[in-house]
């Protein structure tokens, strides 16, 4: 169906109703390791409830307002990554994703990321893109270093996960940066 | 973005508002030539319109009641091909399809209705597919046949054009008779 | 209330809310005769699920798409009889209906089918009715026959009944075979 | 369509869409008539804005919530009765009707006005249906009275008309008072 | 939060969804005292369905249809009052209240009820304000009087109680006569 | 009508419909001086459009998604001040505020953020509360840290201006801190 090539076997696909199962099946296996920094996960807690997950997905597409689509391994969902929204007043967007946490470490997060940033940048013409993590989440920092995004400050006590509040490391990259970067 | 590949350099790719400028004028290229068949297309007149259009093809995507996608040669958009609705009660679906006047009688148009009804029966496990066309549609009851469709009937007066009520053939392929071809 | 005279004492009259209880009786008393034809029919499990579906046919004609209406002899509501919807584009419609089982062979069907057909014709001024039904529905082939419908083709598989499958017979009678008939 | 018989040609009939353009032509017959007890009136200036209105009719009736029917007297449209609202809560609802100025005075409105208050106690089954009329609505007060409704009291200023605040005359009938006299 | 000041220590509070739980206590405190006149308390049986109300109360204020506001003596909440709605084509509107059974006999209502008056008049400018009351609800007969409304006559068998039917007293006071009043 | 008072004659009050009229004034009075930095002020071109921004303020609010309430002196509406959103996941918000430019400079605006940064913590009990602001608003920087707000960032390009993309300077305050700086 309907995707974005990341790389060789690589893809950004939407997802559609029928996905759910494999869907919840990957939150499943993977919701320990995510309700770390993704508390609501833990909302989703059957194949219903991840078919309106689903809906919700495709709606703020057809919104105009991003996108979240499943990342695949050939036709294996692996993860899922996309952009939050799109502030198309100011022409700014902000990355998100996660990945099943066997497929960490091999660098595929970074290439779906840099494959977003391009959509961002060239196909929906915006002019900065954001990426948040909390200050301890390690890997989203280089994943956002890798992809060239700047480091701009901390947002303090910004996020509440399920161990309290936290503080929140912002990067972006901006498109005369990005267009330096690839031209 | 997102997108289906039918063969080498030909996409399926779904239309974003920010195709609402190319589509329209791809449109106003074929007004003449499609209105025979296509009465409703007077209706969009501005891109403004077309934007509007295109937010339909996505709610129709966001509802799992089909989809219409932009038909791409390379960057090039020369036509819209999809599924009209899907009867999920009755697991049947409408293929629809229309080409620039430049890019017919070169295959393509074929390809891309194999492409979707292979999308029918294969992702969305469907178990009919039909085609309808005006009686005097040679060019759609060429594109039925070579993607092995078999003529159903005549629906009277079915349809109302520019030019009056038109008797409708109707073609159809059953998930049994695609799987035999395709096994 | 709002009615349609058939014939002396038998009525076409719109439900209202206060008819869910003898309307989900009717049902009761059917279920079995009509889930062979109707499988959706086991979806209305209540009063409460019935003054649902009424209030559905209320909207469908605000709506100006159509209506369904109950068949009463005097004050007995025997079966639901109506218009399933109206394609305004191309002016057509098509019939639908279905009877207590103790009120069939009496020719009340073809009765209120023909006023129905009139409706459409008359009141609507559409340019054509259908009527669709499964091939071993003989009942049905009959009223169609009876009504002066032509036989138009057998879509194949083209609705899922609890038994599977089933093959559907159309029936048309255009505008012009109306009035020749009519006039 | 979808009549109730008042008697002999005189029908309360359900208008649809297509009795657009002869309800606005009734209007503009009697708007200086009317605007004097109907300011709003002034607001429907086309078949568009009549179509509107004959929407609001079906969809009030499809969220029972009383109706508003053409009066006929066999197929001319000579006015408008109904139920203004109906109050489920307290079971009771409002008369409303006007009627072409060649037509008034031959008791065709209190025949009207009866069978509407049948209508409320029988098939309604509500416990009060009341009348209000500006006070110098002479013909209005005859019709409650000739009904059998008894006179309320006075509502000061209760509704502003083109020329300024009138008091409201209010009658009423309960079902106990109706039955007594029906029975 | 937003407060319209009755005198001193007494307020009309906007009661946002924070105010729930204490909203739930004080109807849990008065549900005798209250369903003998207003029935359907008995339908908000959670903090939950309290806040629904809150949130139908809001709705009611940003749809401009008048508003119910918390009576609070400084911070504790001791009954709602405010417009049940605004008739803005007559410009008139109806004051509602309740008081905890504490709280009664202390001139409270009757400051508040002259409160939401002035409001009426002075703020929205509004022509006429009514009370309705069942006819043995001395004590709201008395706040009516006290507040300058005059007797406008009875209104039969025009609520349903838990009792039954009930007569309902209609008091009203027109801008003329305030602005007498008060000037 | 409903208000939160700041101090003696200043005043935040939630603005109603009635309110249009002064409201538009003031935009019209300040637009040169706010459209540096609220460049879609110039969206709002007529008091009817100014009647849909009053009830969006009033939906946010009905939405418990923070408010924007007129900044009053006894009943001169001199600018608007609020919520921008609640983000009630994370506990946190945004003030928004701008005032007539004849009365900046008097400590009017500060002393209505301090009020609504009281109203985030003591009412609403939240947990964070930032300004945002452009590099070069001198004034929005002095009331930011004249109410105890502490800077974390900037934002590089956030807003799009009508002079083109901004840096913006965050500032905020905690919970812990705003309770010691209280307490």
């Amino acid at each position: 169906m309907f995707s974005i090539t990341v790389r060789n076997n690589i893809f950004l696909r939407l997802l559609l109703h029928k996905d759910a199962k494999s869907f919840f099946e990957l939150m499943n296996r993977n919701r320990e390791h995510l309700s770390r920094f993704m508390p609501r996960i833990t909302e989703t807690k059957s194949v219903e409830d991840t078919e309106r997950v689903i809906a919700l997905f495709l709606e703020q597409l057809s919104e105009n307002n991003g996108f979240r689509a499943g990342v695949f391994i050939e036709d294996r969902l692996i993860g899922i990554a996309g952009l939050k929204y799109i502030d198309w007043l100011n022409l700014k967007t902000e990355v998100m994703y996660w990945i099943d946490k066997n497929y960490t470490g091999k660098g595929i997060t970074t290439e779906c990321v840099r494959k977003i940033i391009e959509v961002a940048f060239i196909h929906y013409k915006l002019n900065k893109v954001i990426i948040k993590m909390s200050v301890d989440n390690i890997g989203s920092i280089k994943v956002a270093e890798k992809c060239g995004l700047r480091f701009e400050g901390i947002n303090r006590q910004d996020e509440m996960l399920s161990t309290g509040f936290t503080d929140m490391r912002v990067y972006s990259i901006l498109r005369e940066e990005y267009c330096k970067h690839s031209g």
